[in-house]
């Protein structure tokens, strides 16, 4: 066991994103920039900024222009936007965003409440993003929520996983998110659900989603490097949740992420210290929070 | 991988031992009898319940006669005590105790700073404690802290680890728990440590002890139930850590291990909402501390 982990996982970094859209009052454009420019300084390459869903939906995000337009542009750092269709592609396009996600559903009721489609409805919903993102040279990725649990209908099954996710990839999605919305799976699930959706799609095509509401989400990533998924997601300072997801209680930390990785000689190009002080100047910008792991590990001067 | 897991694990619950004697102001007999008391209602079978060290040691546990003579016996439920001597074993059996627990390090330098002897010396001080036990059918559980990491010596030899396990075992102790005490561990650290004792030691003599610092702790259990392993320690509400090793921060909470455990299909006889009720009374009892995931997701009436 644990004899076949890959040399290198590449992360992607949700907090900008899944994190703030959840906080109860909305972050300054200039702390969500600062915010992502501290992430990139600290080696992420692949970093979720905002999203283009419309401004009364999700008001936290309203400022998506202005923080896409205010990123530097960086050698190797790719920030993407959710685009849920294609108004908001439109929107991500003309501020330079060269990389967008949609987002989808493995459970029906969970569609419906979370972005008012059924799940056939958001991908007839994707066509038009997705060919407009072809002819702009625009990479994009598919999220599926709600893979293992849904909070509606619980247990989700795996062959419903595995349609939709072929859905997105026959879309033309280059990178399927698996998502455990509510944080409820087990490394016994990831087993059963993942290692079943990789019997039928490239493992380079998968990235794994965890939330760690239940503690679970390091010990689920363990099991998807051992299916050989080499793509996760994260969010510094575990900042996040989904707003429609009840029991949804923050994202993986990416603290959490890199220092378990880092520690079995995983590499992921991110220097913990400088990620924990990036999640730091976003829980002094947001007023608080709980602190991750790492922040209160490392700031009191205890790391190894 | 994941194929050939246990049945049923057993968890020795040290909240009241490892949890309370790292609060700063100490609780009283009576909260902690009443703690006690609703963890084996939970369905918690080995409870360590105190520590008959010198109250100028640990003041926060110096009522330890007070709370062995308060708890009931009950069919099924084993209390524990630790007796690091021959005086505090005399202490435990006076007031009943029938299993006392013993406790070493594998790095030198923590033992000298955690009990104030070298390696040999605990062992040698352990000698009468085991042999007084034998004579009045007390069983004797061994605990080696620092099995991976030191907090001063940093890498912890494997071979050393195996060493004071087996010391141990051929003083008679019946179970060793093998620990994480500054929780920096990853589930690669279990299967190269824990799973060279196992070469050489019977599993079902081997405990683990982890520490959720860096939030690897239900990885590691995953870890170690894939090495055959069935017996875990943690602790109701994720009390704790080691006033003596810096950084250690908490054990790993009862109630993520339930919830892991129970979602794999392993049985542990616990009642998870009972378990969040006895955690939820002891944190009111020493006025606060971190919730654990559990307790905010159950009381929030997300649970499933």
């Amino acid at each position: 066991m644990l004899t076949n982990l890959p040399a290198r996982v590449t992360i992607t970094e949700v907090g900008p994103r899944d994190g703030l859209q959840n906080e109860p009052a909305p972050v300054p454009a200039v702390a969500k920039i600062a915010f992502i420019n501290a992430l990139a300084d600290a080696g992420l390459t692949q970093i979720e900024a905002t999203s283009f869903v419309h401004p009364k939906a999700i008001p936290q995000l309203a400022d998506a222009e202005e923080v896409c337009r205010g990123l530097p542009s960086r050698a190797g750092v790719t920030y993407s936007a959710l685009a849920p269709n294609l108004r908001g592609y439109d929107r991500a396009a003309a501020c330079g965003v060269r990389r967008v996600a949609v987002f989808t559903a493995a459970s029906e009721t969970f569609a419906r409440r979370n972005i008012n489609m059924s799940i056939a409805e958001s991908l007839s919903a994707f066509e038009p993003v997705l060919r407009a993102a072809r002819g702009d040279g625009v990479s994009v990725r598919g999220y599926v929520s709600t893979c293992f649990d849904c909070p509606y209908e619980g247990a989700v099954d795996r062959r419903r996983v595995l349609e939709v996710v072929r859905a997105l990839l026959d879309l033309g999605v280059d990178e399927v998110a698996i998502s455990d919305t509510i944080g409820t799976a087990a490394p016994t699930d990831v087993v059963a659900t993942v290692g079943y959706v990789l019997q039928h799609v490239p493992r380079e095509r998968i990235a794994l989603h965890f939330h760690d509401t239940c503690g679970t989400g390091l010990a689920n990533v363990v099991a998807g490097l051992e299916l050989g998924v080499t793509r996760f997601d994260a969010s510094a300072g575990g900042l996040g949740g989904c707003p429609y997801a009840p029991g949804a209680a923050g994202n993986l930390a990416t603290e959490d992420l890199v220092y378990l990785l880092e520690r079995m000689n995983i590499s992921t190009g991110v220097d913990l210290r400088k990620l924990v002080a990036a999640a730091r100047g976003i829980h002094e910008a947001i007023g608080g929070g709980f602190p991750s792991r790492q922040m209160r590990r490392l700031e009191a001067g205890r790391g190894t």
